[in-house]
């Protein structure tokens, strides 16, 4: 299941599947290893080696991120403790609960990041400031 | 919005986006062109030229499918009327009711389709057998 993950509110879930001579598919359900409904789904490509994605808190929202295809690190901090992990086995996803910091970068070339999250986007209870996240999260 | 359709139970949804410098993103969500609340998420990867995927229809589930990546050919059957269309443009994902008998193939290399379900996957709530389907098909 890749690194072990330090940082409060963060845990590796595993991603069933199944390989045929038609195929892989992979599956997430809802009580099967994804703890919370999606309300909203994205996913990004296309991202040039060297640039970064998402640097962000959520104040509400949990959410789901795997690679789909590729990899790239995950900075996660829960304002006490950071650590960096790569998204990068088919088989584990990471769920972070409201209040983890995190930002995307280190893409391998055509990867496809995929990020289930539990709400709609609500900018108000998003914080996009490492600062104001330091100082606004729970202890 | 590619090809219009003509199987009962069958819609195109807007996926809408954004892409800078720093790559693309795209969002499905609850309420905004998503009509149902999603479940189950499954993936299709690998799939080898001259494959098919799916041959089934579902008594209850909505599906919102489109391609990630790629492409694929999807047959749509409602019992009276038959009809195939790309799974292509990355604007569009496909919004398929209950009782939509549907088939994916002729996959562009290298695709992966992304299938969004309103529940769990549920084998007697799945129809696998066309004779089936078209015999118990609501009129």
């Amino acid at each position: 299941m890749t690194a072990p993950l330090e940082v409060r509110g963060c845990r590796w879930i595993a991603v069933p599947g199944a390989t045929d001579v038609r195929g892989s598919v992979k599956f997430l359900q809802l009580g099967k290893g994804l703890a919370f409904t999606p309300r909203r789904l994205f996913w990004l490509r296309g991202m040039p080696a060297g640039e970064w994605r998402v640097r962000q808190a959520h104040r509400d929202t949990e959410l789901v991120l795997f690679a789909l295809q590729g990899a790239c690190r995950i900075q996660l901090d829960d304002g006490a403790y950071r650590q960096g992990v790569m998204l990068e086995d088919p088989a584990s996803a990471l769920h972070l609960a409201p209040w983890v910091w995190h930002e995307l970068a280190d893409f391998r070339p055509d990867s496809a990041i995929v990020v289930v999250a539990s709400a709609l986007l609500d900018e108000a209870r998003t914080l996009r400031d490492y600062e104001a996240f330091k100082r606004e999260r729970p202890r």
